[in-house]
């Protein structure tokens, strides 16, 4: 008989923003396959026996194409195990749970998503900033960075009018080339902005700015990924509501 | 000594998707301040001693308005209690968490945010829709119903442009309005579209169809608040990739 597939979204960082249901799969999981960026204590709450396969991809250079991922899931799958795939975030947020979910179906394998806090909404939380906030933000939308750099994918006015808050995922490396886009598109200089490094997590880091001044300023800060950017007025409020730097 | 107030994101609905910390602050509170529509189950988590007090809203109908639940938190802190204040979702996504932390930083007391699978991701993911999948979505943008039947707030155009896929919290209300104007700015009509009633929990149903029909349907099939309206490539994929109709 075949086993079972879970794709679990593991949050964004810090090993308590696991759901419930998360940390159920992984205590009886047979063989776990894991990204990068997952906490080490997860793995406390698998058995002594579990059978753990790093999947995970590093600055693009993937070590192990999606396509194997796919495969070994069903693989395993077929031997009967209880597999695990856990991912950083959520399984269908930037995540490919879509496309190892496609595969599994097609493949006639039972499979289960458990949704995770999604790392826009965790890393803000942790920052103290609010995705939408009465008479600030009434919407928001989530990008990649990787998307913004790319001219054919995005109408960039479009961008800015479309979100009170914009969250851009992996904006980092290519931010040079994205502010200076939003910049060209008509999006005002003095617009707020955070970075925010690794939220949630011991090397979280955050720095506060504008649209101009944002660059500039992590890179003094030394920021470097995983990171994510805030654009909107909520950013501004980060300062305020910090509730970490207020910890005693 | 002041305690502490805990804004924390309950999730979507089912029990098992409250986080690892969530469950921690529940059993550690001396009191509860919750919404409707938090599962039950999570009370169990919670000491037998602990006072629960709902201020929960319906219909626009508020049980307790937003300032007094403010002031309820911090006199409960200011009374050396640990505060937990149970939202549905994510305290700082469409939770007003923004403004009860603003509060309790001006009053002095210490808090802390715990996120959670905001509704639009757990939701999707029970539903089988990927909120992004390459090549179909590579953003999405989330919005109220509340908000896109209010003209003045929104360019009808642009929220279309704005996004590869397009939530629509609490969007069945007002949803002949809405989806007039999506039209009338020019969105197709067979724009792929699904209504989800109660996502992850037992009242959980599922909606196909188009922008212009997925009302009547949804009509048809008696789905009620809450709901929310997904628009966009992705909401095709439901039919295939839901995972739930093929459990045994």
């Amino acid at each position: 008989m075949n086993g079972k597939v879970y794709l679990v979204g593991a949050g964004p960082g810090v090993s308590g923003l696991l759901t419930l249901r998360g940390k159920e799969v992984i205590e009886t999981a047979d063989i776990l396959f894991y990204d990068r960026l997952i906490s080490p204590r997860l793995f406390s709450y698998a058995s002594p026996q579990v059978e753990a396969v790093y999947v995970g991809k590093a600055n693009r250079k993937h070590t192990m194409p999606q396509e194997e991922i796919c495969r070994c899931l069903i693989c395993a799958a077929r031997e009967g195990k209880r597999v695990v795939r856990l991912k950083g975030g959520d399984p269908f947020v930037f995540g490919r749970g879509g496309e190892e979910a496609f595969a599994l179906r097609e493949a006639g394998i039972d499979y289960e998503i458990v949704p995770g806090v999604t790392s826009p909404v965790g890393a803000l939380a942790y920052a103290g900033i609010p995705l939408t906030h009465r008479g600030l933000a009434n919407s928001f939308t989530v990008v990649t960075g990787h998307q913004m750099s790319n001219d054919e994918l995005l109408d960039w006015q479009n961008v800015w009018n479309r979100s009170d808050t914009l969250v851009i995922l992996m904006g980092l490396e290519q931010w040079p080339e994205i502010s200076q886009r939003l910049l060209l598109a008509g999006v005002p200089v003095e617009t707020k902005a955070a970075i925010l490094q690794a939220g949630s997590t011991a090397l979280q880091k955050r720095v506060d700015g504008n649209l101009a001044n944002i660059g500039i300023r992590s890179q003094k800060a030394g920021i470097h990924s995983p990171a994510l950017v805030v654009l909107g007025e909520v950013a501004g409020l980060a300062p305020i509501l910090d509730w970490q730097s207020s910890q005693p």
